[in-house]
């Protein structure tokens, strides 16, 4: 999916939701764990039920590794079942050298179809490149993530007053372009989105931390928006844990309106 | 397997090395593209052929996802297969928020039970503990990587004469001990190793980058080695991938073996 795609579903969905699949085995509900695959059942009602209201699908990898050769038979049968006009990304957090960098893209790219991946920044250019030899493909890297950690490295002073992960975006970004590439930046961290903009004005931004977390949804918006919107709001745990009883997949589809009513409000009064 | 036990090891075998299990299905001999798990069948031979030269295995993950649920299965036998008294590594990179980086731990700890797994440290100390939570496991985290984008963020000066890497290391270092935790810190920076051990005198250090990659052996020993060595040396496609024909394992045990004797006659000679 390009951008032009991506932005249109975004204006007619009034939603730049991302709701991620972080379906864990030990929270979804119990009657499900009768089923022959648990994770995609819950996977599907969820879809079935939230579809609508999100543009995107997150499927955070660790869920389903945690689950061995089975989880990524749910993962498979997952996005396998996402319908077409859903940007999916898969929440990997990958990144090695070249040539094992190459086959992470080809497991997340080819093997499994998906529209972009996470990528760690770390290991450098030669680690993310592989990834943005795909066309029609996006990476996502890590710029300021919403977590406690993030102050240990990312938010290091490099003695001129840029912090690590400015030096890591800003350098980052001329590996790609703001057709291939989009950024991690936590909503937890929403009064840095000013300061982001300036060094990637047009980027979309993929901003996880709203909700159980603790992030703002209007700061984001407010802070981080561009002219074809930009961004990427995920929500995990707040939404698909909204319920955990036969009526799951209906409170998550109630939670994820709530999002969506939020930013339509917030796209039509901007 | 703790410390005492891996030195052991080192010693009875006269060796300190790794053999990385690349396993690129483009790469293996054509004639086991027959049988029903090539990967499995090419890492089989292998094991079978040099497990008397090295202490450790390494998977490296995204040869094994590239082929899907498929490949993952590949891993799980492969693990199961590696004997006991070898110490195995997953070389997976992982890393994410706290409660993500459970499930990798899981994953790679349990359903898959490996001994090690590599970490990526861009997102801080809750990416990373809960790895460390584990008893009797080892964190092995990313220091100064052996590819060219090391130089990208890792060689950044934090204006203080300091790298990025040497902060990444000496902070980490805080966060377990020398015996639940190792870095990667690659061959091809030998040079570097004098100043790692001022900040880490007595971790055990993963070295790849020996081989194919251009690392000097004996380089990284003098600058690398502790009282109880201390440096596990990573070699894979250079052992692995010596022969490509019907005798493919017998070359890659041959090889094996001259890694193992370069490294018995540094141990014998210091």
């Amino acid at each position: 999916m390009n951008r032009e795609e991506l932005v249109k579903e975004i204006n007619s969905k009034q939603s730049f939701l991302v709701i991620g699949l972080d379906s864990d085995i030990d929270k979804i509900p119990k009657h499900l764990l009768e089923t022959e695959d648990p994770i995609f059942e819950f996977n599907k009602a969820i879809i079935d039920a939230t579809k609508n209201y999100c543009v995107a699908y997150k499927i955070n990898t660790a869920f389903y590794e945690s689950q061995g050769v089975v989880g990524w038979q749910s993962m498979q049968k997952t996005i396998d079942y996402i319908p077409q006009n859903i940007f999916t990304i898969a929440d990997a957090k990958r990144g090695d050298i070249g040539n094992t960098s190459k086959h992470y893209a080809k497991a997340f790219f080819e093997t499994l179809p998906f529209n972009a991946i996470t990528v760690a920044p770390y290991m450098g250019s030669d680690s993310v490149i592989p990834f943005l030899e795909y066309p029609n493909k996006w990476t996502i890297l890590l710029g300021l993530t919403s977590n406690e950690g993030a102050r240990d490295f990312q938010l290091l002073d490099l003695g001129n007053g840029q912090y690590v992960y400015e030096n890591v975006i800003k350098t980052a970004a001329t590996w790609g372009n703001t057709n291939n590439m989009m950024f991690v930046t936590g909503a937890t961290q929403a009064m840095e989105l000013t300061n982001i903009r300036k060094i990637l004005p047009k980027h979309f931004l993929l901003i996880p931390g709203v909700g159980t977390q603790g992030g703002n949804l209007q700061d984001v918006y407010k802070f981080g928006k561009t002219e074809d919107v930009g961004l990427l709001v995920n929500v995990s745990r707040d939404i698909i844990f909204a319920g955990d009883n036969l009526d799951f997949a209906e409170k998550a589809a109630e939670q994820a309106k709530n999002y969506q009513t939020q930013m339509q409000e917030l796209l039509q009064n901007s």
